[in-house]
C-alpha cells in the first residue's frame, strides 16, 4: 500500500490520524463512561491510543525538522500537533483517575461532559480535514460549533462543580471529582485550541 | 480620533492596552474583594474585561503575522502579549471561583493578596510604557518594585497557607480557598514575568 | 583560572552545570526525606540551589539572544535549558510543601519517589555530557535509563496515590501528600522531557 504523496500532503495526513486518534480515543472512554464495566482493562486500551498519538506528533515533530518549505507556517504545525496531542493525553488522564481513584458510580455531569467531548473531537477531526483546503472555508463551521460545545461544556462543568461543593459531600470524593471534571472539561478546551489556531492559519491564507 | 502611527508603535500601544486591561480587572477585583456583594454579576463582569484581554492578545498575534520588521524580537512580542493575557486570565479565575464556590466571607490573606495584584498592576502598567524608551531604562526601577511586590505576595500566600491546613479546618474549604490564594499568588507571578520579558529586551537594547 | 573556550563549548559547559545543579537539589531532598529534621532550615538551602538553577538558565538564554550560530539549534538549546530549570523547581517545591504543609513523618512512598528523582538527576547529568560528543551515541544508554526510571515512578505514584485515597484518609492530609506526590512524579517527567530532547538533537545530527 504505498503512494507518491507530496511533501506538504504528508502533514495534513498525520494531522487528520492525529484528529482520529482523539476521537477513538473519546469514543471509548464515552463508551466506558456509558457502560460502566471492566474499568481498569478499558482505561489500559485508551492508554494505548495515547500511546499511538504520541508516535504521531513524534513523526509530526521529526518530519518539521527535516523539512524544509511547510505547507503552513512551522509555528502553526508544531502548536496544532500539540494541541492534538493535549485533547488525547486528558481524555486517557480521565480514564487512568476513573481506575486510579476506584470509582464505582459515575455522575450524570461525568456523562453530560464525555457526551460533549465526543462530539467535540468529531467536529476536531472534520475541522483539520479542511486544512487541505482552506480557501473553500470548509474548516469554518466545524470550528464554530466547537467552541459552541466549549461553552456547554463550561456551563456543565461549573454546575457539576457547585453540586460538588454543596454541604454534604465528603471531601476525599469531591477532590476526585473537581479532578476528573477538570480533565473532561480541559479536552473541550483542547479541541478549542486547535480551532482557534485552525482558524488562525485560515486568516492567514484568506 | 485618527493619527497615523508608525508600525512598530502599534505594538506598544497594544501592550499598553493589555496592561490597562489587566490594571482594570485587578481594580474590580480588588474592590469585589473589598466590598463583597453582587457576586455573581461582578464576576461576570471581570469577566467581560478579561474577553477584551482575548481580543487585544488576538490583535498583537495577527498583527505579528503580518509584521515583517517588528520594533523588538518577535519572540519578545508573543511571549509579553501572552503574560499579560495570563495575568487578567488569573484575575478573572480567581473573581469566578469567589462566586462558583460560594464564598461568604473574605479572608483577610484574600484580601492582601488582591491588594498585592493591584499594586504589580499598576507597576506592569509603568514597566511597560518604559518599553517606547528602552535605552533611557525607564522600566527598571518598576521592574524591581514588580519584583518585590511578588516576594511580598510569596509570603502572604505561604502564611495563608500554613493556616489553611492547621487543624480544624474544614477540608472542603481549605481546598476551596488553597485554589483562589493559588490564583492570587500566580498573578503576581504574571506580573514577575512581565518585568523579566522586559528586563530581558532592554538588555539586549542596552 | 581562566582558559579559551570556543564559543559553543560554552552552552554545552552550561547544560552540565545546570544538571550538575539539578542533581545537587535532588542529593540535599533525598537527603532531607531519608534523616527528616531541620526542615525549614533545609529546604531554605535547597531553595538557594534552585536560585543558582535560575541563574544558569538566565545565562543560557541571555548566551543564546547574543550568539549568532549555535551548536545545536536554538530553539533546542532554549527547550533543554527550560526542562533542566523545570527539574530544580520541582525538587524545590517538594521540600518546600515538606515544610510549608508542616510534614511530620515521611512516608515510604515519597521516599522510593525520592531515590528515583535522585536516580534521574544522575543519568541526566551524563545523558547531557553525551551531548558534546553527539556521533559517539554517548547520551543514548543514558536516555533509556531515564525513560524506565520515570516508568518505575509512574508506576509507585499511582499505588502511592490509590493508597492515599483508601478509606479512612484525612482528606486534608491527602491533599497535602497528593501534591508532593505529583511533584515528585513531574520530577521524573521533567527529566524524561530532558532525554527526549536529547535523542532528539541526537537524531537530527545521525
Amino acid at each position: 500500500m504505498w503512494r507518491i504523496v507530496p511533501r506538504e500532503e504528508k502533514f495534513f495526513e498525520l494531522f487528520e490520524e492525529g484528529a482520529q486518534n482523539a476521537h477513538t480515543g473519546a469514543r471509548m472512554l464515552h463508551r466506558l463512561i456509558n457502560d460502566f464495566a471492566d474499568v481498569e482493562e478499558r482505561a489500559r486500551e485508551i492508554e494505548g491510543i495515547e500511546h499511538e498519538g504520541d508516535r504521531i506528533t513524534h513523526e509530526i515533530m521529526g518530519r518539521l525538522n527535516k523539512t524544509f518549505l511547510t505547507p503552513i507556517d512551522r509555528e502553526d504545525i508544531h502548536a496544532i500537533a500539540k494541541e492534538l496531542d493535549n485533547i488525547i493525553d486528558l481524555i486517557e488522564a480521565t480514564a487512568d483517575r476513573l481506575h486510579l481513584y476506584k470509582i464505582t458510580v459515575i455522575t450524570e455531569d461525568a456523562r453530560s461532559l464525555a457526551d460533549l467531548v465526543l462530539k467535540s473531537t468529531e467536529e476536531v477531526c472534520k475541522a483539520v480535514e479542511g486544512l487541505r483546503e482552506l480557501k473553500k472555508g470548509k474548516s469554518v463551521k466545524h470550528c464554530v460549533e466547537i467552541n459552541r460545545l466549549e461553552n456547554d461544556a463550561d456551563r456543565i462543568y461549573r454546575l457539576a462543580i457547585a453540586r460538588l461543593f454543596e454541604n454534604g459531600t465528603n471531601a476525599i470524593e469531591a477532590f476526585k471529582w473537581k479532578e476528573i471534571y477538570d480533565h473532561l472539561e480541559t479536552a473541550t478546551d483542547a479541541c478549542e485550541d486547535v480551532a482557534n489556531l485552525i482558524e488562525g492559519v485560515a486568516m492567514k491564507y484568506a
